[in-house]
């Protein structure tokens, strides 16, 4: 009775944002399977012609495992975030929903990289689609950094090894919006490479700062 | 065993009618993606005509952020009503069901506006759709505040600070369903202006009140 | 340390089994907006006949209502339960999947009544449906009950006025299938009654036992 | 602020990933009703005709139970295993992913099978996929057990006894592999075996190490 509720108080804590957060992602990851769709073949069809179709399915099923792999990555990015972040003000909670919007946008994305994934304008939707998603992932990172929304270790290393690790996605599809303008193909292979590229960055925020 | 449960008891805690929430809040937003969808297009088309058809697109993906953004504000507001609602009685399930069966028509309302936006009809449901979403949304507050089932302080400042709140969301569709009668395809922008009639709301009150 | 497991107490406790029917539901809930589609109308299409498509649609807005209602009361039906059931085995955790199995086809049942509500397989394949979701429901706390797994007052009164509750569901929906024998547009106004028949089945409980 | 946390110590607890398996579960075995669409009759279509269409859907009725009820098998399953690890490295939150990702396949194995389930391309594809989840279900069990990331009792007969319960299901779906060879539409009958298959499992064992 004491502790009345005045309106002033009204903080999100971030339990709340995180459930939103997870459940949108279980939604859109399982939403990919839709991208699989199996024509109506006549009742008489035969193994031959259904093997055929299943194979020739392969690059559906590249972009499908893609897709997944990526939306967890930047759901495990995210966590890693939130790890850290322990308060929320009005900003950080609308940075996220802008980030969930394209994250949501995934599964379109997919299919239309799935279905015209040798067109540039698809691979440029595609990995432009990508870029926004590290782009925003970052700016959730850097505003609770700089707004000490976090309980996290100050130091100029903390800074600049976190600087590595959220900078690494959004300049990945940079590269890969790069490789869309002249082979859209082969765009999407460019993110098998963030593992290296995060080595490389840490080697290099290395041998400057040491 | 002392605390043999009766069956008169069985009272609802807030919690569980959250988490039905939430997941239905995660599902609706991310099944508007699909809203967009692609057509067949024979396996020799061009990235011109692909290009052409993604910018043709451009008033779907208007429609598909603006429906996210909206199911954010509602799930926002929401959360910000349960901060304060600490009992639920049989009315008040009944009162946030109804407003989740209007919530999760949402999908259907954006496909509607966002292939037919320019008629009225189109229009007219959208925003007819987002009042009821309001107004039932508004209901939820004030049964909760006037049957003592939260524990916000009751001062009359904050009960018109409240009020403010959770009426500018359901003034601002009535609006929308009045620019819908005269033009259809600009009624959704109403729903920018949210903000700032928040700010005139408030004003006017404190005015009024001072 | 001292605590190590053996697999033999590998029980489940029930917060794992909710969380999944409370995903499921959510799920299920909002899959019934899909029953709402939309043709794709030629772009010159008038308001005239876009506004007769929607009025046209009112059947179909009338079972999305009617089946999102149903579902919300079985998931309340079901936390009612949970809300006394302390521990679960295997056979109750069985019960639950088989029950989730027809709770998920509701969508289907729901698509086919909407389309073909006025002839009787339709009619009572949706109230079949609604019946084993009801009857299993039923049997959820009947074994519960029996096999001690809940924290639950014994007394002969609590168990008579459970076995209302539980029972007037399944009660309702075999009315519905013979309802559909003779007419099957009206059957699933049966539904509407339930609260009726609770009423009189509480009065001749206690006429009886009294 | 004396706990500021550096980066190093960013573990992951299982909580999290558990959530979105919870997830991902529930939205698959939702997606499952998916599977089942009914075509668009003209509207003067007999209850005869409707009543042979629901009929001539058994087999797919009944690929839509056996789906469900092996995704929730696996869910059980991984839920036993969540019983015993109390810590997750990234090898073990990358496990759960690629499993993930081959559950998320499930609803369309499941439209393959149900719609093709007479060829042996259909059989095999649903049986591999169940075979790779089975597979990554063991290793994730394995995994754990060998990094001591569980706080389970690790004498020789737990571990035999946890051997035997995971690796059933994948040697279930090799026999089913092997079934599709010969008889594809009867492969997916060999689940039915599991716990016939894993009550001789516990026999042999027995005899051999007692």
């Amino acid at each position: 009775m004491e502790s009345k509720k005045s309106p002033k108080k009204e903080w999100m804590n971030t339990s709340r944002i995180q459930t939103l957060i997870d459940g949108i992602f279980a939604i859109a990851m399982t939403l990919l399977v839709l991208n699989l769709d199996i024509p109506d073949f006549p009742s008489d069809v035969t193994d031959a012609t259904l093997s055929t179709f299943l194979i020739g399915m392969i690059p559906k099923f590249y972009v499908y495992g893609l897709s997944f792999i990526l939306l967890a990555v930047f759901w495990r990015v995210n966590h890693g975030q939130f790890h850290f972040i322990k308060k929320a003000d009005m900003a950080l909670i609308w940075i996220n929903v802008s980030w969930l919007l394209f994250v949501a946008l995934v599964p379109f994305s997919t299919i239309l990289i799935g279905e015209y994934g040798d067109l540039q304008s698809a691979a440029l939707f595609f990995n432009s689609n990508m870029f926004i998603i590290g782009a925003l992932s970052f700016t959730n990172w850097y505003y609770a950094y700089k707004k000490d929304l976090t309980d996290m270790d100050k130091s100029p290393q903390t800074f600049r090894r976190y600087m590595g690790i959220n900078l690494s996605f959004p300049l990945a599809s940079l590269i890969a919006i790069g490789v869309s303008l002249v082979h859209p193909a082969l765009s999407t292979t460019v993110y098998a490479t963030i593992p290296i590229i995060k080595r490389i960055g840490d080697i290099i925020t290395k041998k400057i700062h040491d």
